[in-house]
């Protein structure tokens, strides 16, 4: 090992990562978009909003003259320098200076990087939201935990036959396979030419749910002429072709059958296809089966609700009950197949599931491919289910043979691109280097340079009948959204965050005399995530007479302003302390005149 | 995409990780470990203080009757819950209070993992250090740095033709290759039998500096016997041989040759061999060659002074000349392969390299892989190279041609095992489940299972000419560095950090008058990392209403014991904020009685 590792523990007055972001606050006014510039006429806008350069938060917005709509509505999960922030939404600032043109919200499919960000947004930008029936169940029950419920217009598309009319737009949809049931691409149509929308796809020719690709609409699409494609670019770097997701029963079958004790299996819990497999892997095999966790018990009875899974009667077990059946009888399906902290299974590999104490003889089966960012928490639990002598089956040893990957590989790519045969092309979804990648295979199929439009959030795409360009920017910028607060986190909590999370805090509390300026006790000191005080009385005594002198050289002329001592105080004492101890806890002088 | 991704951010009141660390802190006692029990006769203890379920801070200490000593001395970088810390040592508590008993440390080569340790822990248990040449200089290196050269005793040995005796031991070497030159296998000889211990290794057949794995001794060593093989893991899920180092010769040169722009190539700086590769290319293709990077200069420097690196005259340009030669004239090898955040390569990234400005044209090679948990620094680093318009190779677009392993796969384990044919085996080197494969790796081959120890750091292995055993803990957690400081942050630090970098603090100040317990002035407020305090008045302002009640309250009886009002102030207040925003900042409650 040679390991350089990132140092993100120090703050980096040069980091241009954070500002690069370009955090959006409450109250504060965003990039001004020229709201009054005139409509131009035939004229078709793609403004991209998030999911360029990035996995998540994708939303894209389409402008025909006066008409808007838009397609998705994700949220993403905060970076690690984004400390403490629970989820990463679009600026929809744009929008909601255009609240009054926007038509309809449509959704390609269920998962959070598609529709997390609709409770946060919607209120911004009311309009009705149009999905097949499983994701406007998603998102029902979503809205309902924010009690939006009530006045939103959730309508569901057969993805087969409707074709709707949203002031000039014409939209339609085709089905598409990815790992959620019901995953559409949305067909784009206006006075110019249509465009095609994949949303997250692959071409599985056996889904577990029998519901095939729409290859037919797709290539009749293309036959008649499709000004621009927008093609999900995620596995653009997995060569040839994903493997279909049925490829995998087999596998998880055997495991299940052949585990002689008990079998945990951890997958995303809104794989549903993949929850199905185990339940008809478990009913075969005889064993009994239990959730475990809240967004999988929360997917699971959204999912038989609407008929999306089959469950046989006396099949589930409640997660109590499970020490109730013999280990060879009891299968269990949790969360945390990507070393989430308070996940089931962190909590079973840690000891602390109510439930479930993992034993010699238990079998956990990730069947789940780890996201990037994730590697090393999986590995902790997988270390931590070794040690208590589970065996464990996860990716990463040889080839994987229970996952599959929900996105298209290169080949798969081409036949997208083949298929609909674009005048125009963006590809989307999918950090930088995806959409080079998918920029050269565009490219490999014939597309000509100029035609391809590798984007970054914000830009916008302007088609016209006789050409297509990059046309300027709208804001794109992020919203933090941390507990109840929707971007009342800014770069300056963040950057407080940072300062002490790797240096600590240091509080000088002066309380003086009002009228003569002296100390009327020996300075306050506070410090947390610094040092041990206890231990440290030297440098705090220290510390503490460098702030007396100041407080008396100031004072010396009676009572005044305290801001240039409170300055100095703090440039002495976070000299004296790097001196010291080669660390820079963040100092606050406080000077409280009584 | 259907990301749950680990919310690293919160803080988790059953989070064991942290505590299951035992970092250990100055003037702490560790567990005692029972110093006084009697010598044990003709018996061959090893203690792993460090290596065993991770990757990093090797570090094992043998002992026979009463002689100590020790291999390898590295360090580790910390984990990201390990907020603001630099590095990770072992906690040596056991050997410091052995410290007469210890005759010598030998070092296997020249990593961090492996020599990072030193300066921290030389000076507890000094004893003099033995190693092939360039790992003494790079320890010497590290050690003047430290200021802590003078009367270090650094030895050089050949692998090839030293034994030396110290006490009771006789060690001798057989040289390994690795991706450093100059690594060796030590060979711990005792009364007992002899243990293999190899280092990191792999079977390169055509290492870069024609110095080959000494199989000859290995294969001896086998068949006069070996009681105990200790092997590196890191690659037991790794199917199959790692390739050679010089098989990937031909991919760099040709990228050199062929890239019609400037050629930045970014590695580990402490691949010397991978160095004189890129020098030989960057000669052969008429380019002149920068460095840039501290510790590749430092390493180069070292390497060319003690004879493993060649140069060509005329060949290396300083960084500051680069822009002086024409494009297709320059070749630059930088670290931050690892997307580290101030590293050459990142500040190229971002446009704050002070000579080379990355433009189009300009390719950038990754002649490396990504350490797990690094994977989102380098992808920053590769997208914003791709949006200036660099072309980037890296891993990860297929399969790698321009970097190898240097760790052995499941086959070269086995050739290793099978040269020794060990009576006992431990596998070290590596994370759990590394460990966990690498037995069933031994068990193919045929050991028996109870003749395989897979341990974690503190187990004591204890052998005797009849059996092998374990015995007992020795005390193994782990001391952080941060700064100046050695130990000086322990938990509590380290739990400060991380509430107040997702949450924030706030600190109520409430000056009182010492005699009537009355408030001299309302409360101050001091939030930092929390929320905008301007935005939000009325939460302040209420905030202090509260205090100002609790405060009177409790003065109501004159002076006293403000500790009941201070927990009541932090706990109401704390009620208060996590109602209104759902956040729960560290309320620091300070009365000042004047």
């Amino acid at each position: 090992m040679s390991k350089n590792k990132n140092r993100r523990g120090r703050i980096n007055p040069e980091d241009k990562r954070l500002k690069g972001k370009s955090i959006k606050t409450q109250g504060e006014n965003s990039m001004k978009s020229s709201k009054t510039k005139e409509i131009k006429k035939e004229t078709l806008r793609v403004c991209t909003m998030g999911g360029l350069g990035e996995i998540g938060k994708n939303m894209y917005v389409f402008e025909y003259e006066e008409d808007i709509i838009i397609v998705d509505m994700g949220f993403k999960f905060p970076d690690n320098d984004m400390l403490g922030v629970d989820y990463i939404i679009p600026d929809v600032s744009y929008l909601e200076e255009r609240k009054d043109r926007i038509k309809a919200i449509f959704i390609t499919h269920g998962h959070e990087d598609h529709i997390g960000g609709i409770p946060y947004i919607l209120p911004k930008v009311s309009a009705p939201i149009y999905a097949a029936k499983l994701t406007i169940g998603l998102i029902e029950a979503k809205l309902d935990e924010f009690n939006l419920l009530k006045g939103a217009g959730l309508h569901v598309i057969d993805p087969e036959k409707d074709k709707i009319k949203v002031g000039k737009f014409e939209v339609e949809w085709a089905r598409v396979t990815h790992s959620i049931p019901d995953a559409v691409a949305v067909i784009v149509g206006t006075p110019i030419g249509k465009t095609v929308f994949t949303g997250d796809f692959k071409f599985d020719h056996s889904p577990v749910d029998n519901k095939n690709i729409d290859v037919g609409k797709l290539a009749r699409l293309g036959d008649e002429g499709v000004l621009l494609l927008m093609s999900d670019s995620t596995g653009a770097e997995s060569p040839g072709y994903s493997a279909s997701e049925s490829s995998i029963t087999k596998n998880i079958n055997r495991i299940i059958t052949e585990s002689k004790g008990r079998i945990i299996i951890a997958s995303f819990s809104s794989q549903i296809n993949r929850i199905q497999m185990v339940i008809d892997s478990a009913k075969e095999s005889g064993r009994k089966l239990a959730f475990s966790g809240r967004s999988l018990l929360r997917n699971v009875e959204i999912s038989v609700r609407l008929g999306y899974l089959k469950i046989p009667a006396d099949l589930i077990i409640k997660i109590e009950d499970v020490n109730k059946y013999p280990d060879n009888r009891v299968c269990i399906m949790s969360t945390g197949s990507q070393g989430e902290a308070m996940s089931a299974l962190s909590r079973m590999a840690s000891g602390d599931h109510k439930n479930v104490k993992i034993k010699k003889g238990d079998t956990v089966l990730f069947s789940s491919s780890p996201i990037p960012g994730n590697e090393s928490s999986i590995v902790t639990v997988i270390d931590d289910l070794f040690r208590i002598g589970a065996e464990v089956v996860y990716e990463g040893r040889g080839e994987s043979t229970h996952h599959v990957s929900g996105h298209p590989g290169t080949e798969e790519l081409k036949m997208m691109l083949n298929f609909t045969r674009p005048k125009y092309f963006m590809p989307v979804h999918g950090e930088m280097h995806h959409l080079v990648h998918h920029k050269e295979i565009a490219e490999e199929v014939g597309l000509p340079e100029e035609s391809i439009f590798v984007m970054d959030n914000g830009d916008v795409l302007e088609i016209t009948k006789n050409e297509a360009k990059l046309d300027g920017k709208v804001p794109s910028g992020i919203v933090l959204v941390d507990g109840l607060g929707i971007g009342d986190v800014g770069e300056i909590v963040l950057r407080d965050r940072k300062a002490m999370s790797t240096e600590g805090i240091f509080v000088v509390i002066c309380t003086v005399d009002r009228k003569t300026g002296k100390l009327l006790s020996s300075p306050d000191i506070i410090s947390r995530g610094f040092i041990y005080m206890r231990e440290n009385e030297k440098l705090v005594n220290n510390t503490r007479n460098e702030v007396r002198n100041i407080i008396e050289g100031a004072a010396s002329g009676g009572p005044q302003n305290w801001t240039n001592a409170k300055v100095k105080i703090r440039d002495k004492v976070q000299d004296y302390l790097y001196q010291n101890t080669q660390r820079r806890p963040m100092v606050i002088p406080v000077v409280i005149e009584v």
